[in-house]
């Protein structure tokens, strides 16, 4: 009687905190593929990837479908020289919606680089979503959607 | 045995059956929503909008989180006045990844309307994201992420 009191008391709380810890290990596997990201590599997102893998970005015609595709569109990448130096982000009010064996991560990104002679200046807003997915075990991104906040539509559009 | 046999010869196409009919379900309530958009009438995606929605577009400074923001922001837009007439759209290679409670659907998106002595013309052309999840039986959109394909970057920002 009391062993289970006791149970019902704990079930609430741990149910708040695997749903933390979920967020907080979330949110450390985005920014690490970030942290790799800033020094030209690429393969801290590839390695979190999942196979069934769905891609959208600004720069795209249509969505990229697949690991083998994402292999193929950041092989460029890997050492790119950029313009900046000491590049650095801030990843603004993340939040983590948790269902099941998904998780989607969503957050605001600014990223600022250093330019010589200029200082430090904001290279892009991003609006992003990260869906993980649970891959025997292991949380992996299963979708990505990278925009720029208040893009402005391309030009040659009407309205 | 034979029961269990005709049971496993079953099983496997069984199971891709009810994943094509989530997304045929799917893709049906997204038609649907967007049909009524295209009346303007926001009403069909705020009746699939989860409470704990999260949502992205290119007009936001930041996430819109909950419902109750989406009921805010979409209020202006019931009966808005098109510069054109016949709104339609194409829904482009739909992808549903289905994952438990959660399905994943993603697809581009063409608008186009008529303009008066101008004939049919493309408004805009999208990256979308609709994230739904099973809420009481019921599939709800709980994040949504629409972006400009291939959209600039916005004024004012370096690189």
């Amino acid at each position: 009687m009391i062993r289970t009191l006791i149970l019902l008391l704990l079930a609430a709380p741990l149910a708040a905190l695997a749903q933390e810890d979920v967020a907080a290990q979330i949110i450390a596997l985005e920014r690490a593929a970030l942290d790799r990201w800033n020094q030209a590599d690429p393969q801290g997102y590839l390695d979190l990837y999942a196979p069934d893998m769905t891609y959208f970005d600004p720069s795209l015609d249509a969505r990229l479908d697949g690991i083998e595709a994402m292999q193929r569109y950041y092989a460029p990448l890997f050492g790119a020289k950029y313009p900046f130096t000491q590049p650095r982000y801030e990843m603004l009010n993340p939040s983590v919606q948790h269902h099941g064996e998904v998780a989607i991560l969503t957050f605001n990104l600014i990223n600022y680089g250093t330019f010589e002679g200029q200082g430090e200046a904001v290279i892009a807003r991003w609006n992003s979503t990260e869906v993980y997915r649970l891959v025997e075990g292991r949380w992996m991104i299963c979708h990505s959607h990278w925009s720029y906040i208040k893009s402005e539509v391309p030009e040659g559009m009407s309205l």
